[in-house]
């Protein structure tokens, strides 16, 4: 259906159907000016938003609407996960071209209810206005979390350890098949990676438990390994050292890369929207995170340590020690 | 400045310096992976959004960047000031064309910050992205409010009148001067015209009164009074009946209208974008309402009342009654 037949208001009714909404939490939810919240009580406030662009975070050549709303909304959930928080509230903004079909918008929005259902998120608003060109998505999400036990990215010191959640270079694997489908690869090897791209986790179970056991600094790999390190240390005025072989890497992963020809170190240092865990802890602490981890089934790989600043950033591949640069995904530099 | 001679994590520390962000409510403000705010006591959150689309929703031909800032706030600011509460945290995201320059983006951050030190709301953090084609700009809005004291769409009774602050017309007096700058009238109902609409003003102060007040229904007028008149009656479940001759028109859109030969009632009814305030108080509470803003310096204009819903929307017109569509402004229909 197109979206003309139905209007701005007709579509705003549609989609705000059905919207996970606690009434323990919604005072009221999607309809009026503004959402009316119950009182955090004595929580602080998480605020976080990401935007995403058509043909530049997502392409509906290869991901479905449903899958775009699930990614809409994940990528901020793991940032509210990467404080050590727990989403709570979710205003969703849509800028829709005319080519878009209403159908396309539903299954969006089915992205989107899923992914709050599955992490308690409550929908309670947005915005749909036309754009032109491209479908631009915007999610805001407020999380909660106990006074005091937000994580910073500047909370790394020197003799700290460093761990990742999971494993790393996914959903670079899956965007290289995305673009290269005719890649020979096992079935099981490109639909786990293709789902890992599409379909991103954000860690709150291990967000929370990771603040729980006072880890130092935290933050999500979004912009791959590399760059996230860099954020880290910038942070937090420190240095690291990595060894390559201690990132994990899925065997699947591994496979792609044999198959597209490519390094998956690479897929995991620069490759971004991993939306795993990095996070530094003292030697004094290590081995009870690490037993609380294992105890809720989250895996979590020892990589390096911090290193005072002047040491700059390093990565050992071979018993070789070289320098290794931040570089995130920037969208500006070319 | 070129944006790429930055790059995105240059231009978002550029951005982010002197946000205002008030010690006692942020705990963290940008730069994080969310925003850390105090806890809230016991005030109720109010939640809103609103996209605003280059060309679509503004045009850099008339309005300067750092207007659009000024536009992008505002507009949020108005649905908290409509549901009577005050406006704290905002989150600004931004889909940003290479063509777009850092001085441009500097000047929008200008705009942005004037508002939100006007308004006392600290700019917390956002995301800055590559978005080909257009400018877009995504503001969310957190608002506190005393529990239980929210003012919704829906609670306009049959009986109840209906006011409207300041004056309506005056932003599509302004557009109309934007498209057509050679219409002949005097400078400075032209530059209050434009200034209405390039620089809304949002009616914080007036809202919290009215809540205060216990006013039955409120609702900011983005869509033109006959649009949110409408929402008001859907939400009421109720009619109204409005006296064109009642509707505040500034003198100065008067002399806009004569000019552009268009009748200034239009204007009011279905131009949109005054974020002045409707709202509804019942006749016992009217006079004591009517006290206490023209003690604030606070205009209101009575302009009708709520009916039943059987009798539907009516405007008189020179003794003449007739029905009022409830169009407002709709993004998808031709």
């Amino acid at each position: 259906m197109n979206l003309s037949a139905l209007g701005e208001f007709g579509l705003i009714e549609r989609l705000a159907r059905d919207l996970p909404n606690n009434p323990g939490q919604v005072v009221c939810g999607a309809g009026d000016d503004a959402a009316v919240l119950q009182a955090a009580g004595p929580d602080q406030l998480l605020f976080t938003t990401d935007m995403l662009v058509e043909e530049v975070h997502f392409s509906l050549t290869w991901a479905t609407a449903e899958q775009v709303g699930v990614k809409a909304l994940a990528v901020n959930v793991s940032d509210i996960a990467a404080m050590g928080g727990r989403p709570a509230y979710a205003v969703i903004s849509l800028g829709v071209p005319e080519r878009v079909t209403v159908e396309e918008l539903d299954a969006l929005y089915r992205g989107l209810r899923r992914t709050a259902r599955e992490y308690g998120v409550n929908l309670v608003g947005g915005d749909t206005v036309a754009c032109p060109d491209r479908l631009v998505i915007n999610v805001a999400l407020l999380g909660l979390v106990e006074p005091g036990r937000a994580v910073y990215r500047g909370g790394a010191r020197p003799g700290d350890l460093i761990y990742v959640t999971g494993s790393l270079g996914k959903s670079a694997a899956g965007l290289f098949l995305c673009r290269h489908p005719e890649t020979p690869v096992v079935p099981e090897a490109a639909a786990f990676a293709r789902l890992a791209h599409l379909e991103p986790c954000a860690r709150v179970q291990a967000g929370r438990l990771l603040a729980a056991a006072g880890v130092g600094a935290m933050d999500d790999i979004s912009d791959g390994l590399a760059g996230e390190l860099g954020e880290i240390c910038r942070a937090s005025g420190a240095g690291c050292r990595v060894r390559a072989g201690a990132v994990p890497v899925d065997p699947r992963v591994r496979l792609v890369a044999a198959a597209a020809g490519c390094d998956p170190l690479d897929w995991a240092l620069y490759g971004g929207e991993d939306f795993e865990l990095l996070f530094t802890v003292s030697p004094a602490g290590a081995a009870r995170m690490e037993d609380k981890m294992a105890q809720a089934g989250e895996a979590v790989s020892l990589i390096g340590e911090i290193t005072p600043a002047g040491d700059g950033m390093k990565i050992e591949t071979g018993g070789v020690w070289r320098p290794l640069p931040a570089r995130g995904y920037d969208h500006f530099l070319r």
